[in-house]
């Protein structure tokens, strides 16, 4: 049965389901990429037509144009603009974004819409089982609440012909199909029993065919929803921790915290990662996923603690204004060069990102603010929110400034020779300039010896 | 010269050189024996004349008598409550007891009398060079301020002819001489490159003769200070945050905060040292260490992070005696059996406690405490100091009870049968218990399905 329904003329078998991607952002694409390459059938949507154009033609940041060229052209991935391609999948991933609303709660209106589509497109389908399983981040409660409305609103056969699941997605956007392929773990928490065993089911077919095998964690709906909060906030306060310990370091003699936190990470109960200072964390993930996860721990248990390590964070930015202005006797009309503008090297993404929040602290006490990054992407997108900012084409222009932070820890700017830097007071906030007269950041401000 | 001086009648030589040890607690002792097992000569003073005969007789807790007695009656390890022992030592290390004051603040005593006794030792001995190494754990500055003390009221020749180091000491109270033979890492700051040099080079050579490498840092004396606390805190920190999820897996549905943090745990930038929830964090040392740092803190940034942390973590007895009062309709009366009073599991010490904590605040909220605890040392302490708390010679009591509350994980505790508990509540704070009725104190309270 197993190998006739793979060689016949239908692909689609209970054994060898179609699989769907709602959303083609990094997150979405990646999943649909590592199925495609591995044997599955996929199909996958994205409202965005420039995005779809762009797959493709094979040219998306962070993705191999081969390999996206590969799947496309011998039709293991097709992708488009319409949920009519979504009519045969078995199991369809949503990854679509859930954002922030001013109020501060999670924008879920993507999912709906998204659920709505699906419903239409499989209004007048038959089929004896398929399954929707949520990628996107959400709060503890949601998949269940999003299944129930499914259900009673867009009358979807949950749970009886229709599975739903939820597994976090634990992805770095830019090695997206390398985490996808080699994740440290898989959790998969569905509505019922079959909807879990289902997806874990899928997931070890895939890794087996991938050569790898993780561990698979099956739980319930809301513990995979926490695991994912849980993660992510618990390295955002290694970070706060981190950068606070850096901030004592100013304040007392003698100390230099990247020296202290890299010991401190030696012991294999801490580890290395998110621990030595630096800038405060950022980014467009996880800055919403600890605002909505700090909100609902309020909400739960009364407690501020996420939400205060979220302040702690935000300080840094204060910490390093103050110290400027100290430094130059004021910042009206200082010019001052902020190299690095994304929220991590490489990459265009500028949004919550904390450079972006200096040069906004700066722009506010008046003083003339120089950017540079070495992706232009991210340049072009600072200067479209940061009024008044003035690009640097090269890193040549700094003999004529006040100052320079080093923001993000490039080669590129590891590397600017001395004489690029003439009288500026440079601030390193990355701890790997080696520029001598450069100020790292989190270093006492006196040496004393006996 | 060198093989000269190892044969030569004088054993004193500065290639061989004599360690004394100031305190002969688990620290100190941990380094007499790690020392005189490698053929060093170790001399040891202790003020307490008990603990001294403890040693000679080879009965102390937590270390082995066979071991104890060899270096005693060979010669290598003498012991004495008197500081005229340390008259030839070349390095002396300092390991008695910083604890805290009733202001919060350090109190140094220990350290300030024994530099005293030392100077009187040395006050007529001539020496080329020796020098005293600190391990009582200090807040950053101490050190150097200990011996510009030294060095301006009690006349010690810091630093020309005597050096002055700090070496924080990472041992835990159990496994003491392993971890000083099998450390992660050294870490060695001294008040000049000598000091600095000399201990780095001392324990190059202990290490050697252990047969095992641990990476040696040489860093500031501030630094040095700083990266015992920085490590302690954040495992503090690890803890507290494992046990708010777990106290929001309490307030929301399907959730086991177990479940949660082990997986949340495999994240290799996580790991699953201290994030699992239990009870909050306690015991002798990190108590004291975090009310030290979170006072620090606060002085020298105007951040209440550390004791914000610790706020957190008392919290949690707070929760468990909500959680029960509201269980029982109230304490008033109330029979509860409390298992585990120590910090830890085997530990006799029951200073700062957490299950200590509890049963006093059950007892001031009128309710009948009963205590047990594997180690028994532990029990006695505990009857010292809680006043009206009963003592039980077995678990077989259980039966009268109305709650019975699981704080350590002792396997004596994981296998009580399940009639021993007859009809108590019984609430597991551990993630151990195997009893089914067992009530996990960090899950949800509702189970939901759609």
């Amino acid at each position: 049965m197993l190998i006739q329904g793979r060689k016949g003329a239908c692909a689609v078998s209970r054994r060898e389901p179609v699989i769907g991607v709602v959303g083609l952002g990094y997150v979405g694409l990646a999943y649909a990429l590592g199925f495609s390459m591995y044997g599955f059938r996929v199909v996958g949507v994205d409202i965005d037509g420039e995005r779809v154009k762009s797959i493709k033609n094979g040219l998306v940041n962070g993705f191999s144009g081969e390999v996206l060229l590969k799947v496309v052209q011998d039709g293991s991935l097709k992708v488009s603009t319409s949920y009519e391609v979504l009519g045969d999948a078995d199991v369809v991933f949503i990854t679509v974004n859930t954002p922030t609303k001013h109020d501060g709660s999670q924008d879920l209106s993507q999912v709906v819409s998204a659920l709505e589509s699906l419903a239409k497109v499989w209004r007048d389908t038959h089929f004896d089982y398929r399954i929707i399983v949520l990628k996107s981040t959400v709060l503890p409660g949601t998949t269940r609440a999003l299944a129930e409305y499914a259900r009673h609103e867009l009358g979807l056969p949950i749970p009886d012909r229709l599975g739903f699941a939820h597994s976090p997605e634990f992805l770095r956007a830019d090695r997206a199909l390398e985490d996808v392929l080699r994740p440290f773990r898989v959790v998969v928490g569905g509505v019922d029993e079959r909807s879990t065993g289902y997806i874990a089911g899928l997931f070890r077919d895939f890794y087996r065919r991938v050569g790898y095998e993780p561990p698979i964690y099956t739980v319930s709906l809301e513990e995979a929803e926490l695991v994912k909060y849980a993660s992510n906030v618990f390295l955002a306060m290694k970070t706060v921790y981190g950068n606070l310990i850096g901030l004592i370091c100013r304040q007392i003699d003698n100390c230099d915290a990247w020296r202290v936190m890299s010991i401190v990470g030696l012991d294999p109960r801490i580890g290395r990662s998110h621990i030595l200072p630096g800038m405060p964390y950022g980014g467009p993930c996880l800055i919403k996923d600890i605002l909505a996860f700090g909100r609902f721990m309020l909400e739960k248990t009364g407690l501020d603690f996420v939400k205060r390590i979220h302040d702690y964070n935000e300080l840094v930015i204060e910490k390093v204004t103050e110290h400027l202005d100290s430094e130059l006797s004021g910042l009206q009309g200082r010019k001052i060069v902020v190299l690095g503008v994304s929220y991590k090297p490489g990459s265009p993404d500028i949004k919550d990102s904390p450079s972006i929040k200096l040069c906004e602290k700066l722009l506010s006490k008046n003083a003339i603010v120089y950017i540079h990054d070495v992706n232009r992407e991210a340049v072009e997108k600072a200067k479209a929110i940061l009024s008044g900012v003035i690009a640097l084409e090269t890193t040549e222009k700094l003999k004529e400034v006040d100052a320079v932070i080093v923001t993000l820890g490039y080669n590129e700017y590891k590397l600017i020779p001395p004489d690029v830097y003439d009288n500026a007071l440079v601030i390193d906030m990355t701890g790997e300039i080696t520029y001598e007269k450069a100020h790292r950041f989190y270093t006492s401000n006196k040496l004393k010896t006996i």
